[in-house]
């Protein structure tokens, strides 16, 4: 594999919990399987007073504890962290950035990283604006400059749109990577691949043979340490505007004329513009919210949303979201999509499940009757796996069918370890490739839709429906949420793909 | 599960192999299974003066020999053959019916069977005229009477047909069972379930997304005891004729109306009228036998066919069978099947392979460019299992296409122990249903495809080209074999379908 070219990532908020958990380990797992680029430095970046060596230090120990034992740990941790360089730096100060480039060129010089840099926003989303302005000031903003953004873009289309404007007055199109980092796992990479390197899925993969497309990530954890962003925020704006809206689009596009960014990108905006808008009317019909009251995780009792910490005691915040939405084009008229998302639920478990008609007649005994009995389900959480369900005879006399499932475990690939998300966007970021990063338009087109949904509650609020922690949802969700059912087999599948992988962090 | 209707079953010829390693331990499985009539009795006709004391007594010694411990066995073997009686009995001689009748009626009465009588022809083949005639003669062959009838049934068009009316003359075609133990298997008849019970299956199953379609049916063991029958007969007759082309028409036929027997016997009849026929120019591309040269198996040396027991040292009979057919109806013009069948060749292995076209262009590296890289491969031997074959996304970097499968083994069904073929269709046979059994059309029509391929072996014999024992089959064969091969993925499965299971007898 090819590494990037050389070059400086410098890292904001470096000091933050998104540096601790998943960038500095993503990295260090580049590290270890020679990824990253031959000349190359991490230059950390945040407000805290620190020498390197200090930062180096409790980084280390950090990280240290958080892996697992494995050969010569302690000389490759520390290995690594000799690439690492601190720089204490107060972002929100636009003169100041001088000091950073001269800390830059230092480090170029010294180490003979080239010319190319890599800005990672780590940092509150109110910090990107100023951090923009500083980088083009003190000159760093140029044409070997890249910049990853993250989530949450924006909190409203106005917002994104702001935002959009600022950057792209500073940076090209293809200098902003706004990361999602749902779109680094396999499993949901593999998407485009299933169905585009295959000759079996796309013929039936349209509204003439699929009944429903179900798009779930449900969580069993509550807000955790996230409450004064989560507050603010909700699930429909961390969950279903950028995630779930990605997923969507990938098991919706058009097979793009060739796997360079743009062309697969266009095939995104290109679904979420043919999204169906929805009116009051049909908000009120096809988007439920919910809040979690208290109740049982696994036998523990566990708090109520709003007893959660740095959470405002009558938050209205809703920490589960069930949708019903609308592809209006030639390829899903017609087709259902439900996306099913919250916290403190009874289960964890991504996934997105397919489900096909019915046969146009019941020729056997045992078949689930008028109703979608095929479905291929992407599980991405707790483990990857791809699962086929079809009717099967029963062993024995006669003809009757049963329900089983044809089963594909990515555990099944001996030696392969699938690798950690952030690794593989940071990778790409690196490389320059942003195929699997939202484009401006995709990330408008998000809020567009979601927009009125926030606004329809705004002006509805007051009153949130609870559910307990630890069950399916509220009821009010429910009629929905039948109508799905119903169109869906319920027989059991007798070989069902287990589940019982631990859950991952 | 119902019970057929109380009936005598009455085999000939059960002093045979096929009495022997077959039906009895069939109908003792039925018997464990409680799968028998409420009423019933086994009569057991053969040439050799015997009582029935000492068939029960001898049998029951083998069949306990045969079968592997399980509590109370030796009670359970000997309730069974309590139901059993032995008759010795003349068979050529139809003058000597009626003490057979007065055997059969004595039965009945003593034990209140009823009228119901099936009678199972496990004889050779130029006995059935004679034992039809017979059962005629002496009032046997009447509307309460039901015949089975083992392959070959006729050995070219012109037999089966004279064969089919002296039959028809004296039985109504729903009273005659012509068995075909392939279609007793779970995989073959779940052909039908996976076709019919599920929608995704049905909307590629044609010309327009398939590519080829292979049926094997290979065995590493030679001629076997079987020398006498097998040399006049060879592979063509012996597997393709019956089986080979049973399992096709599964495979292409349309979906019926309903589960009848005439219904799916329709459709079945159908697949083999569209059968293309083929001249002498056609068959010389399209058909190649062989036969067996001495070689190894297993690192064991064995002998040429013209060496085993009971056949001629000159013998030009086929051992195997390279074979391109197509159907000529709309929904498989233009496809290839390829049929292989063979004796003491690499490796044993019956089942079905569907290679579906392949994706319109290559988006991804690792693709298998421009062939088929999906295929659905339905098992029958040595274990039964299905697997999907498809392309993954290689984990990691950058978009790569692998080769896996999705599997979905019979094994993996708990407590399901899969029938014998036997078992099902001895079941069927009593309770009247005739829908896994050769209806006379379609035997006519296996053989008005065969018979031109035996004369123009016969015309051109002389000559038969040899293989090696343990190999792949003939060189001649090579070219055909190439040009299918070449359509397909020749990349290896990352996580094939294991088959270390012990190959069963």
């Amino acid at each position: 594999m090819e590494r990037p070219q050389n070059q400086i990532l410098t890292i904001f908020g470096a000091s933050g919990d998104l540096a601790k958990r998943k960038l500095l380990p993503a990295l260090f797992e580049l590290f270890m399987r020679r990824l990253l680029p031959e000349k190359f430095r991490i230059l950390c970046v945040a407000r805290t007073p620190m020498t390197t060596r200090q930062f180096r230090e409790s980084r280390a120990a950090e990280l240290s504890a958080a892996m697992g034992e494995f050969h010569d740990k302690q000389r490759h941790i520390d290995e690594f962290f000799e690439t690492v360089d601190y720089f204490s730096f107060e972002t929100a100060d636009t003169e100041k950035y001088t000091s950073l480039k001269n800390e830059i060129d230092r480090i170029r010089k010294q180490y003979s990283t080239g010319e190319r840099t890599l800005f990672y926003l780590g940092m509150p989303p109110s910090m990107y604006t100023v951090t923009a302005d500083g980088l083009k000031a003190c000159g760093l903003a140029d044409e070997n400059s890249r910049i990853v953004i993250e989530k949450p873009f924006g909190s409203d289309l106005e917002s994104a749109r702001l935002l959009n404007k600022k950057l792209n007055s500073i940076f090209s199109e293809s200098q902003i990577f706004r990361i999602d980092h749902y779109l680094g796992k396999e499993t949901v990479q593999n998407i485009l691949v299933l169905r585009f390197s295959n000759g079996i899925f796309e013929p039936v993969w349209n509204r003439n043979y699929i009944d429903s497309v179900e798009i779930s990530a449900t969580e069993t954890v509550g807000v955790e340490k996230r409450g004064a962003y989560y507050d603010s925020a909700g699930a429909l704006r961390d969950m279903v505007q950028n995630h779930l809206l990605e997923l969507m689009t990938f098991v919706a596009m058009e097979c793009p004329p060739n796997f360079k960014s743009d062309s697969v990108r266009d095939e995104v905006s290109k679904v979420l513009a043919s999204l169906r808008r929805m009116d009051e009317r049909a908000i009120s019909k096809n988007v439920f919210r919910g809040q979690y009251a208290e109740g049982e995780i696994d036998g523990k009792k566990v708090a109520a949303y709003r007893d959660e910490p740095n959470v405002d005691k009558n938050s209205t915040t809703e920490t589960y979201v069930a949708m019903r939405l609308f592809i209006d084009n030639w390829r899903w008229g017609g087709v259902p999509f439900y996306i099913y998302t919250g916290k403190r639920l009874g289960q964890k478990r991504s996934e997105i499940t397919i489900n096909f008609k019915s046969t146009p007649y019941t020729l056997f005994a045992g078949q689930c009757e008028g109703r979608s009995c095929n479905s291929l389900t992407l599980r991405i959480q707790p483990d990857e796996a791809i699962s086929l369900r079809f009717g099967l005879k029963v062993p024995g006399k006669g003809f009757q069918a049963t329900q089983v499932a044809m089963n594909f475990n990515y555990s099944s690939l001996a030696d392969i370890t699938l690798p950690d998300a952030y690794s593989r966007l940071l990778l790409d970021a690196m490389a320059g490739d942003s195929t699997l990063f939202a484009r401006s338009d995709a990330v408008e087109a998000g809020w567009k839709f979601v927009d009125p949904i926030e606004k329809y509650w705004e002006k509805h609020g007051g009153e949130i429906p609870l559910y307990p922690a630890g069950s399916d949802g509220t009821e009010e969700a429910m009629e929905m949420k039948l109508e799905h059912l119903n169109s869906v087999c319920s027989l059991p599948i007798v070989n069902e793909l287990s589940s019982n992988i631990e859950e991952k962090a």
